[in-house]
């Protein structure tokens, strides 16, 4: 135990490919919570692709991170000290405690999570944003029907995994496009895809073709760029397209690739929606109840990659996302408490 | 009369704007109508910038016209003989009669017309596929709600015309983007749009926010390109983009530039639909109706554009939709019979 928080902020706005200058290390005393208040000992961090977006200064679904300021993360901790009667040291919870080691939060905006069910980097994964943003914009976009083929592009993500496999769990043709032979193998072997492409390969086109010969009914699209694209010339009649990301395009210093084959929507009545999972927030529970059934009766696999080094290490882990290393949920360990 | 039908028939594939050549005209004997068959001479075609894309050898909602067959088009006419008892000589038909003089179809595929409720060539606009096309186009896939704000591009052409009126009388602000002051003037003044935006004004971001002060709950859209990218910037959250067409790009003899702003569709949980107007068939009768209503009381104003020259003229006058210099709907006359 210490008295010092040690915390990652952003020095400065990134053009293109993060470098270790957006980020600075700083330090402070630890606080003490006033009433209605909870101190809490970040033991792990989400890494998500969606935090290269909260670092540009453009008006989005959330505010940009300021300069100066904590870098936004969601995590899960356990309670140090607590002014709040909801909430006793020790206790488990998971809330947006930022990239530091200590977060001094209302009680209001954190969640208690039972480890007794799930290991707590669950709780940043299938049972957290990661989860809900999968099984919302499957489910509720997509709305894909039995017997129809759903494609998810980044596929060995930590919302791909998710996407893919509750399709299955669904009755549909599960395919999904993730990046080298080691990742499409994880897809098919040991999560049930129908098929995996791997979009490195040579044919993509044809591999895709070969994997949803019926065309694609619901595309969960998390890359953009060429792969969006080469979806889009493969579309079934009435398809619907959801945008959850594009993390292809994230880093891009010049304007982002639109999609060439929009005009497909046209020809193939399709359709193409974007969502934000935090407009679910009132059914949240509600998707984490099937999601964690669906864990404790194994038909879905939840596999979390959980990086040590503690904050210092959180610019360069994050780029394992962008450069494609990760398979499953990417969770960098604090573990201050 | 003559006995000799003369025809334009597609001579070959074009790259990218139409040139004198894809055409030939030529020249047949007249035929006569076999049992369940009409002759009809025909009077008037519709011009329209869908046929640009029937012209490439691609897979599309259609079959293309394929080399050496007379081009496709709707118009209307009148029956010269019959082998049907639904149809008389001298009775007003519209349909599919291609770029002839005269057109030997099955009866079932004519329609009969009441050229005293509205002249002929209305019945290849705002009571023809253009209007539809701007019926179900806004009000099924738009959904525009009243108080909300429609803006249209194209505005001034056959479809985005009625677009903008069918909005205003639905209680919508209705706003349209065309090309120069005078198509602007005729839809704020003649037409009853609220706002219209020159798409070559020097400061168009400006002045569509200036028309569009709320932001853009739908846009229909008949043009893509840049027009497309800068109202994805301006959506409300919820927001639907009808996808109608894409004038802007149907002549690119390079990739179609898809709409670089497209995650404008996360960040303002927006849609993007694209539709093809021959899937609402059966409630053509529908939509004529209450289109006719509105002709009759006044508050919808169709304009025809009708040029004289007859099939010779095809090629040339087909330019004018690409050029921008129609306003409402463009009309060839034939007049053969």
């Amino acid at each position: 135990m210490t008295d010092v928080n040690r915390q990652v902020r952003l020095a400065q706005r990134p053009q293109g490919m993060l470098t270790p200058e957006v980020w600075e290390i700083t330090e402070e005393p630890l606080g003490e919570p006033s009433d209605g208040q909870v101190l809490v000992g970040v033991e792990m961090l989400s890494l998500d692709p969606a935090m290269r977006g909260w670092l540009n200064d453009v008006p989005s679904y959330v505010p940009p991170v300021g300069i100066g300021e904590v870098m936004r993360a969601g995590g899960v901790g356990r309670v140090r000290s607590s002014a709040d009667e909801r909430f006793s040291e020790g206790d488990w919870v998971t809330g947006v405690t930022g990239v530091q080691e200590y977060a001094l939060l209302d009680a209001a905006a954190l969640t208690p999570i039972d480890t007794s069910l799930a290991a707590p980097e669950t709780y940043l994964g299938a049972l957290g944003i990661s989860g809900m943003t999968a099984y919302f914009g499957l489910l509720d976009i997509g709305r894909p029907e039995p017997g129809q083929t759903v494609v998810v592009s980044g596929a060995a993500g930590s919302v791909g995994s998710l996407v893919g496999q509750i399709a299955r769990i669904r009755g549909c043709r599960s395919v999904g496009i993730a990046g080298g032979p080691e990742k499409c193998a994880w897809l098919t072997e040991e999560l049930g895809f129908d098929a995996a492409v791997d979009y490195r390969a040579a044919e993509l086109r044809t591999e895709l073709k070969r994997a949803a010969p019926d065309g694609i009914d619901v595309f969960f699209d998390n890359v953009g760029g060429e792969i969006l694209d080469l979806a889009l010339t493969r579309l079934s009649r009435g398809a619907r397209i959801v945008i959850c990301g594009a993390i292809s395009q994230y880093n891009a210093s010049a304007a982002v690739a639109g999609p060439s084959n929009y005009l497909s929507l046209l020809v193939k009545r399709a359709t193409m929606t974007g969502f934000v999972v935090f407009d679910y927030a009132g059914r949240y529970g509600e998707a984490a109840r099937e999601i964690a059934g669906w864990l404790g009766d194994g038909s879905l696999v939840a596999r979390e990659e959980v990086i040590d080094g503690g904050v210092e290490a959180f610019g360069e882990t994050l780029l394992r996302l962008f450069r494609g290393e990760n398979t499953g949920k990417l969770v960098l360990r604090v573990g201050a408490s």
